[in-house]
């Protein structure tokens, strides 16, 4: 079987619209009218309300006087791939452990196209934590993350990531060319780790090490993460980077590398 | 608009299998071949594989070999979840107020239909720790977190929860009959928090506190959980109920209650 679309024929184009529409939900638009949605996901308004009230009946939306929001049962997909998955379940000790060790936020990362995915988070209290939540997206190659999966990445991995550049200036420190990410990723293999510092984000420090399976391929990232107003790029590189290489080790171990 | 399906036209069965392929994917069935999904699902093959080559241009699933999988990208559904419900983001300093102070996993519960869902939650790193992961369902029936959310419910988040009487007997100690449950149900609105031992799993202790919105309406339940192991039930009352009711009650502020 071919594991392409052959023809348009092969594509269900109701099964992207009904994405389309749960994916019109955000932090912009947590309630919306049935014409908002409409105009978000570029539908007519018929064909938006035969989807909402399809995601209704399965249990995905809810309707309330005009408005629609997501039920919780959406959190119910993830937790499929969190299931599927047994580096997510097997990081979560790891990730303790960084987290209580450092004091600071300890995340999973995995690849996926472009863009790191955090896949598992253990957040430490701070009045200035980071805020992100499994599911968000990172850029690949502005982050710590990012350039520790595609440091022993695969050309397939890498090659999209190569033709984003130039990259997009997020602050003034991201790096924009291929040159300079190569010489990044080159860094990364040698020392073992990466460290960004205010790339992604002003103020942002943060330390990734990889995860490898049983077949010597980076699955995923431990990665850590400060703040420029709690230490340097150098304090934390003594502080964190022994913290999460030895639990990527583990981690590595408990995936049956080496 | 109505919100009902008023008929058989309005509802789009492709979204459904959409779904359902996609939930197919579990613990037992992390990387299943097309005939295993059609099995699973009860969906024909040639309909399984236009969902699967669909589903993989959107980026959900991957194919390799003839085995399938999850890609990361499935938990973006969820951070649309989080993003839209701003109870998820205020829990999360308050779980780890509690995590902190009982040294025990803290969760954010939310109700959907008869079940609980896991919203949020703070881990607590030891060997015998309670393994749910975000998106993970529990009956309401059976646990603190789900008394906790009926004890002031709408006759509306009641009634189907006790249409399933009675109960399944999940261990030796879980409640089966309307009665129980209304008693139970009663001492809640009465203490203020719930308690339950043993009635979801041997060896499981938990507290649930319930969560107001501005409205007084209960929205969710912060809870946490022991083991008979380490603690009795009347030790965790004492140890854990007024964290968890501290933390239900800054939450209900942040959540503009009272």
């Amino acid at each position: 079987m071919s594991e392409q679309i052959d023809n348009d024929r092969d594509y269900v184009q109701s099964i992207e619209r009904g994405f389309a529409v749960l994916l019109a939900f955000d932090a912009e638009h947590p309630n919306p009218s049935l014409a908002e949605v409409a105009t978000q996901t570029g539908l007519s308004r018929p064909a938006v309300r035969r989807i909402l009230l399809t995601l209704q009946r399965l249990g995905y939306v809810a309707g309330s006087n005009g408005r629609w929001s997501l039920t919780p049962r959406v959190l119910s997909i993830g937790q499929h791939y969190s299931a599927t998955h047994t580096l997510l379940e097997a990081a979560m000790p790891r990730l303790l452990k960084v987290a209580e060790s450092t004091q600071e936020s300890a995340s999973l990362g995995v690849l996926d196209g472009t863009d790191v995915v955090y896949a598992a988070r253990v957040p430490v209290r701070r009045i200035m934590s980071i805020n992100v939540s499994v599911g968000t997206r990172v850029p690949a190659y502005a982050t710590s993350m990012g350039r520790a999966l595609l440091a022993w990445g695969t050309p397939e991995q890498l090659g999209p990531v190569l033709a984003q550049a130039p990259f997009d200036k997020l602050v003034a420190g991201t790096i924009t060319t291929v040159e300079q990410l190569q010489d990044e990723l080159a860094k990364v293999r040698e020392q073992g780790y990466a460290l960004t510092s205010e790339e992604l984000e002003q103020g942002l420090i943060s330390v990734a090490a990889p995860v490898r399976d049983a077949s010597g391929a980076v699955v995923g990232v431990i990665a850590c993460s400060t703040s420029t107003a709690r230490n340097t790029p150098e304090g934390f590189r003594a502080h964190a980077v022994p913290c999460v290489l030895e639990a990527a080790a583990l981690l590595s171990t408990d995936m049956g590398h080496g």
